[in-house]
């Protein structure tokens, strides 16, 4: 019988994505917390070997296409934090919630077409697993001015 | 012996209040999780109909009053939300978060008031299980240009 | 055998530290609800005696300094709140999430160095239970001109 976290490295090759080294906190905290049946990470952002990708605010600085990509860079990122705070992701029940926090030119307002690059990610691969519940958010700008923010939380075996 | 589930219908019934179809998600997630005791909801606007009923920012396009209604109507959304993820009311336990998102103008600093308009209408329908902690944040626009979002989680029946 | 209780009131005296009585909820919601294992907790902010003692934005009419005092004064709400909540610091198993929420002038992009004011309180009163995951949020503003917002979930004894 095939694993889950086997199903899922799978995805991953056939996706040609390789999971990146986890980003390293930006602060006096931690990237993931388990306790009680849940998985909390740490918000992630489109950042690739500890360097912005993506830099602005979508409808401005950024189109939606790149705001997209951002988004699914960031989503790449909490998969590796998942890999690594369950030890692979046969523990994982269900991603529960995504909060996306989009940065955004005053105009625009077509969040949910960006943070789709995450929820399909999760979808592509994850699948059965994937869940999730979803919320979006605009700010005017957000640290380092990164485009996107996810805030994830996942269910997990107790 | 009445029911709690009973009990609510009765008491939207008295507020002649018509629990309306809960809206679709706006991309590729779902509109709620039930994991591990936790009922997760995407986040609800001020919709109906799937037409916003809103829209612009408190205290500039729109006045407290009309923020207020905003906050009860997306409250509404979340109440049929909770209806058709739990079939029914009866595995509620309560309400344990409201985040309460408020498209603001500059200046305007009066979020409690207006999300009033959602903990109220909870604590009109759910009583003693209306819970609920919340925290309120100033957007300076949200998506599709609505005044109120409301992100909830709920404790329930594992 | 000291309790945990004891030796977070003794790390409270050593930094000459006294817990303040919890701020009131500023509407129709409750300060904590603990339900199924998790404690959740109200937006708080740098407030005392029931009065901002910092308000405006980061970066503008705040220095980092003052940001980063405002994130321990909130943070210090916090651990008054879960005092209240629990009875004391007892059944507390970790600190799992803090959603930091800062006030910030556009283009200042400095956020975690403010939200370190609340982690590091958190880490040097409840250490092996300090946790946690972060997220750090921009906003244009916040209610009534506050810099800060801290939300906090908990782990606790079911």
């Amino acid at each position: 019988m095939t694993t889950f976290d086997a199903t899922v490295r799978a995805r991953l090759k056939a996706l040609n994505l390789t999971l990146p080294v986890p980003p390293q906190p930006a602060g006096a905290y931690t990237s993931a917390i388990r306790a009680n049946g849940i998985l909390y990470l740490s918000g992630q952002f489109p950042i690739a070997d500890g360097k912005p990708r993506y830099e602005g605010r979508v409808g401005a600085e950024l189109s939606e296409e790149e705001g997209h990509a951002a988004a699914r860079l960031a989503a790449l990122n909490v998969l590796a934090q998942i890999d690594r705070a369950l030890g692979g992701f046969e523990a994982l029940v269900t991603i529960a919630r995504v909060e996306g926090h989009v940065s955004s030119a005053p105009g625009w307002f077509n969040h949910p077409v960006v943070l789709d690059g995450a929820s399909e990610l999760f979808k592509a691969v994850l699948d059965e697993r994937a869940g999730h519940t979803r919320s979006a958010m605009s700010h005017h700008q957000l640290p380092w001015n990164l485009p996107v923010e996810l805030v994830v939380t996942a269910a997990v075996q107790a």
